[in-house]
């Protein structure tokens, strides 16, 4: 494996960054929805957590049918089992990061993961 | 655990997500560098992938000694082993989220984990 990889965003609506930067710990997606638009769909997942940072724009989400307002800076932890769908506020579009990660699979990070050089 | 955890970032320049949301995947921090600042230290991982996106500004990133111009938009993974430093540029700041998950720990993402409700 290299010792690192590289790619650029444009203005893709959906951009998927698992093959991209050739990850192996996560899937990052990289997603817009115009101003009243919304994921078509509710999902959940088997074994994955989800992290959305919200990068512009507002919103909202439903979690498990609860109406969770979002906007540029707010971050979340969705649990794997969550019903979650996401939407643009109705006069504003929305840009967001998913993080998709294995729940529980992080051990020692930061301090103890890291080695100063 | 609880279905979700939620939390806003200010205008700190560092923000560690880890504890705010109960992570259990990922490490998460904001980070911002303002014009001509660099992390004083140069750092490798034992375990963890890193993933780095600039979210604005400019600046460099030496990994094993090799300078990588870094601007808003691109976005990287970095071996556990690779030395990485990064700095802003000498006129612009710079804002990026890193995310320290830990290497080959992904099993099925997406198609393969999601469920649609």
């Amino acid at each position: 494996m290299a010792n690192y990889t590289k790619t650029t965003i444009g203005n893709e609506n959906r951009y998927e960054l698992h093959e991209a930067l050739s990850l192996t710990g996560a899937e990052i997606s990289l997603n817009r929805l115009p101003a009243g638009a919304g994921v078509p769909f509710v999902h959940a997942h088997k074994n994955n957590e989800e992290i959305y940072g919200i990068l512009s724009g507002r919103g909202y989400v439903l979690i498990d049918g609860e109406s969770v307002n979002i906007k540029a800076g707010d971050w979340l932890r969705i649990a794997p089992a969550a019903k979650r769908q996401f939407s643009a506020a109705s006069d504003e579009g929305i840009s967001f990061v998913c993080i998709q990660v294995k729940e529980n699979s992080l051990g020692g990070f930061t301090k103890d993961d890291a080695i100063i050089c």
